[in-house]
């Protein structure tokens, strides 16, 4: 399939995120507050203007969880209308009032998150850590390759991209120091990672075939990291703190629809997988991702380069081992694969990877990175690549600005 | 202080864990629908039906939140007016048509859980625990005594006392196995602990004096925990499915008002806590607690006894520690204090410890057990005892039932 054409023009550029082909789903504010939207081109269609054909319920918030709950036919049903709308020109004059620049608005959090997990389940980047924290003969732990191993992040640190993120205070213990220090952290990092979003809702076990099917879309995703706190706090019971400051999140949701061509199944495996974990067909994504850093003044450069097929196991393997123990799973609830990185150097997605743990910094912009520095922008994008057209994610970025000084210190 | 005394007979009873000095906040339905209640002896009071001084949008749902968040103004306000109302004889004609009987009422989920965190913060418990996992040289981890170590679980689990649980399925690897099997929980277990419940919600690091003042109450949370699923899969990230089928939570949230004269301290320390998490007051209280256990047609039997002092740090520290690194906590999070162990065998908050790990098995009922048996019912009670009365938290209950015979079969 190529590209299917829109009266909108900007959608017909073969370099634009955005073709009639995603319609990717967001929550925008053009100056007349928050409004639910579906970005075509470098335009945003306000969907409550047009004759969209749902249920005026689903359109009542300016939030996605309602559609999203609402179920796969629905998802269909939008999907098939505004194909039409943005393509077929006797819906210009109706629809054209109702899109606004992208460039002149604010974008929103496109949904309510509901509860946020976070995964560890690309091999290269386990591997990797694995090796950095525990030595290269306990790198991958014994149970890495049978389960998709996972935890529950925190929903209430889920911003949108252009949020900044403050550099957090946190206990810190140096290797050969007697006690922890209260202190800034030192070692803050990225995770590049895709969010699977939860759109049907789940009681009780399901099958990898039903997980896949209850998946809404998928955004860009950073896991925002402080290595120092992680160190120190996570044993036994897995990190807290280091992960709690921010997790960032790109403005559009690209559905899962949008995506279907270009679907690929997972790596041959060292052992067999249980059967509850087995995919019926290919149930990972062919989506290029790509890191730029830019310290503070200086222009983005690309620190890293990966794709979505560098997965162990899929969102939906993921999302169906979550429920093997009776988890009800919600609508809004997010799943993060865990941090994406290939075999090769410059693909690796964390600063803790890319500098080896801070042994080897690297160059960006003539200046020397371990880990962030205040002021430093950090960008996620991302797009499945098509005949002529792109379903492009957008980006997610973010800013660090510098630790409060003291962070008990009250304004007057 | 002794016992106030109230209009209504049962709540003078020295033994009801409702007396006036109490006034806990639940949820009910006594035949009209999910209601607001107060719990005052054998009664509970619906609270939007009397003159509680309220703004109606405080009590349009039926649930506490709005309460949580409206502040300790309107937390001391509603005290008293209640104190008031259920006091003085001259309300009674007024209040008394709308007390119903708690026993024929069903009680519900008191307040919304937004997230729900739990900890690893009594000392006998972790070092019980650490020496069957980890031996007793790595028992205690070495951060355990400068940080309360905590792991989010999973809000959606969260459900009220009486509510059936049904045994998981999960992963299982003997230690002598080649590869995990994917079966029914053999070791199924509980967790004796308080869940502390945010009322006030916060953006950036709280002092632990903040964080006391943000918790709007308490109840008994039995967190159901599958060791066998959770001894697989729990390195390198924490406990995620081992954790994820239920969390029980009394239904009636004991306020931090009526629980203020019974404060107590954290317990003399090894070394000195970092500045941030020293308590300028006392914030432990002297809770009582005990554990029953009933084999399906049996009559309960205590099987442990300890007190929510045993605790090393305290829900406000624990509270405290989640901020540091600038996660928003917001109305309505779940912090559960890990399980209260006390330094005797009969006082362990869980059948791991109680049973050691199942080579002690104890007898209940005429039964040998070291782990849940379908059938059985576990509940918790508690209550901090005052002078000719107590503040009693009424029993958190759960039986549990059967696992799925196969989980991915559909009903017809």
């Amino acid at each position: 399939m190529g590209l299917i054409e829109s009266w909108v023009a900007s959608a017909n550029d073969p370099q634009t995120d955005f073709p009639l082909n995603n319609l990717p789903y967001g929550v925008f504010d053009a100056g007349q507050g928050a409004r639910m939207g579906v970005a075509i081109g470098d335009q945003i269609l306000d969907l409550a203007q047009v004759d969209h054909g749902l249920d005026p319920a689903l359109v009542a918030a300016p939030s996605w969880n309602a559609v999203m709950a609402a179920g796969a036919q629905v998802w269909a049903k939008l999907r098939a209308r505004l194909t039409q709308l943005l393509s077929d020109p006797t819906h210009r004059e109706a629809v054209a009032p109702h899109l606004s620049h992208m460039a002149d608005a604010q974008l929103l959090m496109p949904f309510t998150v509901a509860e946020f997990t976070d995964f560890y389940a690309s091999k290269h980047h386990a591997t990797n850590v694995g090796t950095m924290f525990r030595g290269a003969e306990n790198a991958l732990p014994p149970n890495w390759t049978s389960l998709p191993i996972g935890y529950n992040g925190r929903a209430s640190s889920v911003v949108v991209s252009g949020t900044d993120v403050r550099r957090p205070w946190g206990q810190l213990k140096a290797p050969d120091a007697e006690a922890p220090i209260f202190a800034p952290c030192k070692r803050f990092d990225i995770e590049l990672e895709l969010g699977a979003i939860v759109g049907i809702p789940s009681s009780g076990p399901v099958t990898v075939a039903e997980a896949d099917a209850m998946i809404f879309g998928y955004v860009l995703l950073n896991d925002w990291s402080a290595r120092d706190i992680q160190a120190w706090e996570y044993q036994p019971l897995g990190p807290f703190q280091a992960k709690a400051t921010a997790t960032s999140i790109s403005p559009w949701i690209v559905t899962a629809a949008a995506l279907e061509g270009f679907r690929t199944s997972t790596p041959e495996r060292e052992r067999d997988l249980l059967p509850y974990l087995t995919e019926p067909k290919p149930m990972l994504y062919d989506i290029d991702l790509s890191v730029t850093m830019a310290p503070k003044g200086a222009a983005p450069e690309t620190i890293a380069r990966t794709n979505y097929r560098e997965m162990y196991y899929s969102a939906a393997q993921q999302l169906a081992h979550h429920t093997t123990s009776g988890c009800t799973m919600r609508t809004g609830d997010l799943l993060g694969s865990g941090t994406i990185s290939g075999a090769t150097k410059d693909s690796r997605g964390s600063l803790l990877e890319l500098s080896w743990g801070g042994k080897e910094p690297f160059e960006v912009a003539g200046q020397t990175r371990s880990f962030i520095e205040d002021g430093d922008t950090l960008t996620l994008t991302g797009a499945a690549k098509g005949d002529g057209f792109r379903i492009g994610f957008g980006s997610c970025s973010g800013t660090v600005i510098a630790a409060l000084e003291d962070p008990y210190k009250r304004g007057a």
